[in-house]
């Protein structure tokens, strides 16, 4: 514990989203303090770090997760660096919050797998938020719950308003339909079996040689069938939609919320314009229960077998997406560590 | 009956009102044949009549109701001209539906009251077409089921996007909250005893002199208590609520339809721009109703009583906006007749 | 025309949909009259002419089309019967209103389509009622608007709380699917070009050996994607949803009306239970229309075309569902006569 | 500063309500921690003392303000107890988050006032919370945009399923109601002017003797116009809406969220249960305020003036329930201190 009492965090990476989490464990979360900061732009790094009492700016993880007042460990830095960072964790038998991907590909993934299983104790969570999010966890309650039967399909609408001008294709599949196969896997409690990409015709909206929107087709365990509507350039907002189809009812969650305005001949409301403000309660809520459970001694979200199975899936899609046809998913049969 | 089958129904008074109606028996309502237009325009009148078969133009009411291919009478003339051609329809046996109001005030609407009652069966329905819609006619449904339990309040919103120039404050009354009148002794099933008129700091948007918008609220035999917006140029759209708030739960109508479109950061659809769109369909189902009832010898919508009802209410609401106080109503006691 | 005035109309079927709309022609639309009626059955048949004035029953449509009181044709038999009685209504040059199918396979929807150009002008209208519906008509009108871009995907559902006994998973396409892809062709206003079925694990609640739901995917000539939910024991009601997703916007569909309650700790409304209340307004229109239509000698609603065109991907769906694979739609080039 | 860094905060009363604030200080928020619980029900209090580290368990409130490690206090004990704590922690130059009502009288709320004058600067904030909902705050935002023009009207929804069985006809007013009189004064930044309370003839589902519902309807300097339905048995649920008629537009908020169950013939979703679910982000919000507030040195959040004018408004509007009559609210002239 750091002296002035609260979990002493590093957080690795201080780029939008690291930079966020700063903010977030230093003005939202109780039990919690930033310690550490580590950047590779040291200047940046050493800025963020003066704001803060008692909390110091590192260049490498190494050095930072060798500091005595360094409880646990949150890695917000690009994803190939993931797996380095996420090695010394575990080495020092560090509590990590990992931002997703857990690591750019199912290999390195499941490199982590290992670590994690001789270390003989979950250390890890992976930071799929919409776990966290309230209306995503009423529906996991729902059908949970087991009145509306068995889940017989999932439709998911994921629309961004614009992609920054380096997003690719693939990215479509490994930065955005991720959030999709983690929901999925949770929802149905099941693992994806197979993926197949439709690509219509691209919108000209959409940046040339981008197909986009495309349709995503996932396969599961016991035959569910899940469709994706991945749209990166709709225009006009961010917009998160779920509906469970299942034997006794349909049920969805992701109507547009808030104020509901009529005026200039026609009703209706603000669409959220990014991810950031839809899912801002999800990210406070995932840390904070992040933070609970580690000064509890436990792991409780998204573990290291979800981050590998997303990894795997992700790379069935982009196979899938290149090639035009349906690819089956390979995983490795789950360790009894992460039933 | 016409010659030529169907009813032959004469149209007294051809403005904006009457012309629609006069469209909807020729080209909507089956059985029935437009046999006679009155109108003092001659001209306007003439046109209309040649454009469909079998049909004549005159200038008095009273020469259309005793050709021989007039079996019935629809008035649309002005409220100040329905006492005569009620008078004249009820001496002649003929079947009417006449346009709301029924007359301008209750005194006159007593005298038609009294000589339905001498011919001794119902002949007159009045155009009291929010019975006829199909979200009404459902809320209908849902309160006489009795799974509620009694209704204790109502909550009404009437808005315009704007009003003609020449319209009144007291018009807001007499032509606009008239209907939320009898909506609510029919979907109450009993009479209104009290109204009062509240008026904020009217719009900056209405016409200078008018107190737009106002809060009305009634009081029924029951002790149920009734608040009407009405707001005669709220700008974006014409928009009907109710609200029946019951002991075992809250019912509402009256939400926009129709396609609900995601662009340009927001979500909605659109606001119908008039009464007409709104109620197509409840003009169209109560005009078919009436010459269906017609046809069978029957009358079977809203009576002679809901018109002098209506125009008693009326006269206390006037007398409520213009004294700034609670006005008891005053009605006859309803006649065996009527009951 | 029929001596009594309006349009003679012989109605040849009166099974369920057929005495709909003998009710409806009776009753519900202007300008025709139900002048004969056919059936196998008959003593249904004889009874049901004798509600209505001037109507006589016959045993064959043939019989029924060569009387002088017929003008027009209603066809609402089975499915096999149609192409004989087209033919004949063709034959004899009078106008028609075939329920869907047009026929029941591509093949003889093809010999329909040469008697029409052989004849030279359009007398058959198919009985694709959603192109009547206030919704999917408005919905048409946004996306003709152009304001929103090209349509690049659209999604649709289409539940049925449950199926009759003898309905097989074929059906699904042919008799449920097939108004998704009239209403694609319609609202694309292009051909669909290839047909892919994928089946879940199916609901438990389905019939043993039926698989459903299904999702069922089409392409089309402009490389639109089209994905449609059709459930046929959903369980919970009748809902029918259409969803575009286009380059600067998306607009959808089907969202239930009609009073909303809250009671019981729960808000909310009423799933109509079927298509007949759904869609009643769409049927009068449609009939409406073609009674409109006819009396002015014209033929305006979906034409032979569209019932070909529908047969010839119903035939490709049915093979994509059996092969489980992706079946390309084969059509013949689209005459002059039906641009 | 208590010694293990962080706002040292004695909790005041530890019924429902200051257990839960005792929670949401322990778990929730950051920067804080309880040091002092006070109650006169000893056993309770120290039970909960014990809990926590570092936290003691006092009697009276003096001793827990005069112990060194309090920094600030949070009043949750019964109305009639809030003067006296009031008082106390302003001798101190304390800062305190006192639940509504501030006191239970206007008279004894103006000694507040005048006591925090003297002290100089601000130190109370009131806990009237749902000007920290995410709705409410949005629609605030809206009206003060000024895109909508003046706010002309406003309407109230505020039901809850059920009331405890001591709670009374005036309790309509001072507890429930009090939440509409803040929310309004703070969306029109102006007071309200006069009360009248209207009383529909009672549900038969509410207690022997208490009028429930009752419409209240609020006068506002610029001369809006304010109705609140409130309805302590409504049965179904706890659900607030308020709706904002401007002249340029309309705006809504406290439609329910969440997932849309569809099953059982209807669509849907849950109603809350309780104000404590539906506002549970506005208590946690309004607390991390304070305390955030309170560590800068600033109180930001409703104030004396607030607490004073809420009572001044309850107490018109018990007298206007009673005497069933309009009853103008009586203020005094708002001190510079408080501009």
């Amino acid at each position: 514990m750091s002296p002035q009492g609260g979990l002493g965090v590093a957080v690795i990476g201080t780029g939008k989203m690291g930079a966020d989490h700063v903010r977030r464990l230093h003005h939202v979360i109780s039990g919690a303090r930033v310690t550490a900061v580590v950047d590779i732009e040291a200047e940046r790094c050493k800025a963020l770090a003066e704001e803060m009492e008692g909390c110091t700016a590192y260049a490498e993880p190494e050095a930072a997760m060798a500091a005595d007042d360094v409880d646990a460990v949150l890695i917000a830095s690009p994803g190939p660096a993931h797996e380095a960072a996420l090695l010394e964790a575990l080495g020092r038998d560090l509590p990590v919050l990992c931002e997703k991907p857990l690591t750019p590909d199912a290999a390195s993934a499941l490199r982590v797998l290992e670590a994690e299983q001789r270390l003989g104790h979950r250390r890890v969570q992976v930071g799929f938020m919409r776990r966290y999010d309230t209306e995503y966890a009423k529906l996991k309650r729902l059908l949970d719950g087991g009145e509306l039967g068995r889940a017989l399909m999932l439709h998911h609408r994921h629309r961004n308003p614009s992609m920054p001008s380096w997003f690719t294709t693939e990215m479509l599949i490994n930065d955005s339909v991720v959030h999709e196969m983690d929901v999925t896997r949770w929802l149905l409690d099941q693992e994806i079996t197979a993926v197949t990409v439709l690509k219509p015709t691209p919108s000209s909206l959409a940046p040339e040689g981008m197909s986009d929107p495309q349709l995503v087709l996932f396969e599961t365990e016991s035959g569910a069938l899940v469709d994706v509507e991945i749209f990166g350039h709709c225009g006009y907002g961010y917009q998160v939609w779920a509906e469970a189809v299942c034997e006794r009812g349909v049920v969805g969650i992701g109507d547009e919320h808030g104020p509901r305005l009529s005026a200039d001949g026609r009703w209706g409301g603000r669409v959220t314009p990014d991810y950031i403000e839809r899912f801002e309660d999800a990210y406070d809520r995932q840390v904070r229960a992040w933070v609970d459970a580690t000064r509890r001694g436990e792991v409780t979200g998204p573990s290291v077998w979800d981050g590998y199975a997303a990894a795997a899936v992700c790379e069935a899609g982009v196979r899938a997406q290149r090639e035009g046809r349906r690819v089956e998913v390979e995983l490795i049969e789950r360790p009894d560590f992460y039933q």
